[in-house]
């Protein structure tokens, strides 16, 4: 057997995603039963699609965030974006859930545009072009809802002068040991990207350094982040800020083959710019677990838990329970076809991008207020 | 013989310093009478005291911007301090060279307090305290005469706003390799000390970068800057900016013994706020090349090749040619006592200081117009 390696750090997914597995190697916990009944009761409604479906499934401390916030301590959340490229359904879902927690815990937000690790990483990349993705991807952040009122868009290189000076109190409390064994860096690696880290941390001290009160943070993102809350959350007490929280989110599948929605193959992906006729092409290319013929479709039944197009209803876009678990019998039975599926979750999606595109559309005239000055 | 080492880093100056030794080693060319001579010639006055005995030796590329303004192009002028303590006489005598230099060649200058850097390589030191110090230093360097007009100051944590997005393009072409090789960087240097020395080189490209313009960075400092200026200049085509070119200083002479005067040794140095009672006293305790009794001295005559007295009269407190060869030809055959040298430079640095901190109480209402905003 020729099996691929499976590989996840903040610049690199690939391979077949054991998720049990992740939440060893990196020493998360998983969200148990008693979390995730308290944020329900917390939120006085029900669990989110996204803890009921799992996809958000690990975390650090987020018990804690639910007790101090009971106890009337102020949370503070904080997410981000690399603005190298157009959003694409990936990122946006955690946004969703972050806007879910936001009106839960009624929690201010930094959204952090990191433009200058995109620019270190990304050898062609231009801080030009950096600049023309941050203002096209701030769009699709507002256009998820967040509160104007609550919520700041840190953009790294724009914002600096709030950053630079916890980053320094961050950066001489790491040394390269520490990054080469946490993010694999090496000699070779340039230095910007060395002291990156050290930006990325900052939002999560920020209101404290603000306001000078006491806050804690709380950071939905991808498990891929988490090596950076490690040395964020290492940092913290020595210079005199409270340890980050953390709860994290599954990769959105791609449409092709499993692991991680890939920026670099566009047919994998749903960006949220995608024109309805492109959104009709990739769905109908996307790998499936149909049979290979409609008589062995109708005989044998299809296979939903390698398919993609049932992941994308799974995971968003079919919310309803019962009729999730309708579509899976069916399928498994043999009742229902692979184009039938995909054109229920296409018509999904295009009215979702119809919808997400008036919301990006009003967004251009809130991207003054949400942007940080 | 156990010879002790000698060490020229950038953090570093210790031993018996050789400097033809270092021109070699650091890979930078003598001041030639060629170059002195027509800088000589475009000041329309004579060679300056700095130039004349030396204090200035070496360079790279200042012919070239001496042909440059010339031609009629527009030089910048860039030099900095790391405000981690008083200003001592150490510092200040090559921004008295500056100064003449702005002068000369009608450049706009700009002086980088290099709060950050002091930050981070000092365990204790706090942002506070570097804060405290640059309010301090700047008095200082606004002493020193600048012309209000064509000077900034650049408080690397008050205007990264400035610096980082120049600092990232800097960043992006340094690898950790480089870092070590020339800064003898380890696995154990905190990640902000890696990525300073982008943010060093900045000032020499902010020029071009705010206003559009070809420009050329002349760079006075003392030689141990030197690995900065490598760096800067081996990065600087690549990112669409002239190279920097410099002019080096030998290390201003400690009283107490050979090589640079040390902050860390009070008794050592003068500082530019010292009372007058402390400069009789320093003076008084300094080395010099006496004979032990005044008999030897009569008799045998003094060396002032090793007497950091005739060295201080030497590099700043006896301008005049005459005078100073006098002076050493009557140690010499043992006509004067150190006694006696030392209270001549005694009145001639109390004289200077007083004169200093006139300026000084002057520059207290400057300081907002020579910090950048």
């Amino acid at each position: 057997m020729n099996e691929e390696e499976t590989v996840v750090t903040p610049w690199e997914v690939k391979g077949k995603l054991d998720y049990v597995k992740l939440i060893e190697e990196f020493g998360t916990k998983p969200l148990t039963k008693e979390i995730i009944d308290k944020l329900k009761s917390i939120s006085g409604g029900q669990h989110h699609l996204m803890i009921r479906r799992k996809l958000f499934f690990s975390h650090r401390d987020f018990d804690l965030i639910l007790n101090l916030y009971e106890e009337g301590e102020k949370i503070v959340l904080y997410t981000g974006r690399g603005p190298s490229g157009p959003v694409h359904l990936g990122h946006y879902v955690p946004w969703i859930f972050t806007k879910y927690l936001q009106d839960v815990l009624h929690a201010k937000l930094y959204f952090q545009m990191t433009d200058d690790e995109k620019f270190l990483f990304h050898r062609n990349l231009t801080l030009k072009e950096t600049k023309k993705y941050t203002i096209d991807n701030a769009l699709d952040v507002i256009a998820a809802g967040f509160d104007p009122k609550k919520t700041k868009i840190i953009v790294d290189s724009e914002n600096i002068s709030y950053l630079y000076k916890i980053a320094l109190k961050v950066a001489k409390n790491i040394t390269f040991s520490t990054m080469k064994a946490v993010f694999g860096f090496k000699a070779s690696t340039n230095i910007g990207l060395i002291f990156y880290p050290a930006i990325q941390a900052v939002p999560a001290f920020l209101e404290m350094e603000l306001t000078g009160e006491r806050t804690y943070t709380l950071i939905p993102c991808a498990i891929d982040q988490d090596p950076y809350w490690r040395i964020t959350r290492d940092v913290a007490a020595k210079i005199g800020y409270t340890k980050p929280a953390s709860i994290y989110n599954k990769f959105f599948p791609g449409l092709l083959a499993e692991g991680k929605m890939s920026s670099s193959i566009p047919e994998s992906t749903i960006y949220m710019t995608d024109r309805d006729e492109d959104v009709k092409m990739k769905i109908m290319n996307a790998f499936t677990g149909g049979q290979p013929t409609i008589r062995e479709q109708r005989e044998k039944g299809g296979n939903p838990e390698i398919c993609t197009v049932f992941q994308y209803l799974y995971f968003l876009f079919e919310p309803r329970d019962d009729k999730i678990r309708e579509r899976e019998k069916a399928c498994r039975k043999g009742e229902i076809l692979c184009g039938e599926c995909k054109q229920y979750l296409i018509d999904k999606i295009i009215k979702f991008l119809g919808e997400h595109r008036k919301k990006r559309k009003r967004a251009e005239s809130l991207l003054d207020k949400f942007l940080m000055k």
